[in-house]
């Protein structure tokens, strides 16, 4: 689709400026229809902005989050902005049976962190927390409006953390997730579940639940071929 | 939020059933209202069915799709049911300049294949394929209906795909995406656009946008910590 190519075009800042629809269609050729169809997708993804006598102006690119590399928000964007935190929540829960089974809580208590993620002026990220008590704990005390919860879990527990699985989806922003990223109710949000795990103990600390504003930020990895098998 | 940690336990098959809606406002320590308004999501996201009498059920799990092995539909499902493709084009066409310069191309001649794909009955993606005529000609001639892209290029080039870079964004469903893939139009899809290579010439050979049904396929990951550096 048109507006595929095109957004990655911006997304690689190989458009920084003016879209002109003509060449458009010749490059792509396809009706104009097609052109239109495909900038008002992009439009309304605010990656461009389309005026009367000015024209079809690129006025955001995607950042890029890496999958590969496990890094918080501030380590990924620090040469994008400064991250900082809005801590909405921050207290020690009762935690619901299947966080309790992911996390291997003995008794049930994880602390909860509920925060609203912005790149500068920006809210980008929504996301919510769940750690083991023993690290969530002393974290609490900790500035969490200015620190990723990595880098505290890592001071904390005095060694690096290890791997994270990850499950990635698209859901539509209900309407708590869409006022405080500041997007229309019901918008494509990624969803990024993420259970992050001690280096030298191997054992689950952090369950996160990571909404990202996909006009903002799309994630990027890499895949390698392995004999298929059987 | 609720409605996430009850659709990652749909997803590994800890819910199957019948959800009980006092159980799960005592698990979660939560009122009768937070609780509805999870289930909610998830019936708007067909995981689950809501019915008088009757109650609240269990009625579909999603799929995982790696994000680290490099594999096509088929070969990503074969325990899960029968993928067939639809073919709607297969053709050469002049690449736009954009897919021209990351497929390489020399004279910017490129086959184009869309298709829409099937796990058994239920259509869960829409492919849109570019690929490096030297390979896509000669693919044009096999059976697309029934084989993974991947598979046949490793047949006629005559050597294994090696690696792909991946960009995983959340779109809303456009109307003609939503035709193909049976859901609402504006609705959330996961949108996969990767670049694959030869192994033994390193060249990117296909570039495709893979647009996926949110509600049937989640992306499964794995990352590592690395040293956060300056």
């Amino acid at each position: 689709m048109v507006a595929d190519v095109l957004r990655r075009q911006i997304h690689d800042g190989d458009l920084t400026d003016a879209l002109d629809e003509r060449a458009l269609i010749a490059d792509f050729n396809v009706s104009r229809n097609t052109i239109r169809d495909a900038l008002a997708i992009l439009t309304e993804e605010r990656l461009i902005e389309r005026a009367p006598r000015v024209g079809t102006h690129v006025v955001a690119r995607k950042l890029d989050h890496g999958l590969d590399a496990l890094q918080g928000l501030k380590e990924t964007f620090r040469m994008h902005g400064e991250v900082r935190n809005t801590v909405k929540i921050a207290t020690l829960v009762d935690a619901p049976r299947a966080v309790a089974r992911r996390l291997q809580l003995v008794d049930a208590q994880a602390v909860y962190i509920e925060r609203l993620r912005y790149l500068d002026d920006e809210p980008i990220s929504l996301d919510i927390t769940y750690l083991v008590p023993d690290l969530g704990i002393p974290l609490l005390e900790h500035d969490l409006e200015n620190n990723d919860v990595f880098t505290l879990l890592e001071q904390i527990s005095g060694g690096p953390l290890g791997h994270a699985t990850m499950t990635v989806e698209a859901v539509d922003a209900d309407p708590h997730s869409a006022a405080h990223l500041e997007i229309g109710s019901g918008t494509s949000l990624l969803l990024l579940e993420r259970l992050t795990h001690l280096a030298h103990e191997s054992r689950p600390v952090d369950l996160e639940y990571i909404r990202m504003r996909s006009d903002r930020v799309c994630l990027r990895s890499t895949a390698r071929r392995e004999v298929a098998g059987s």
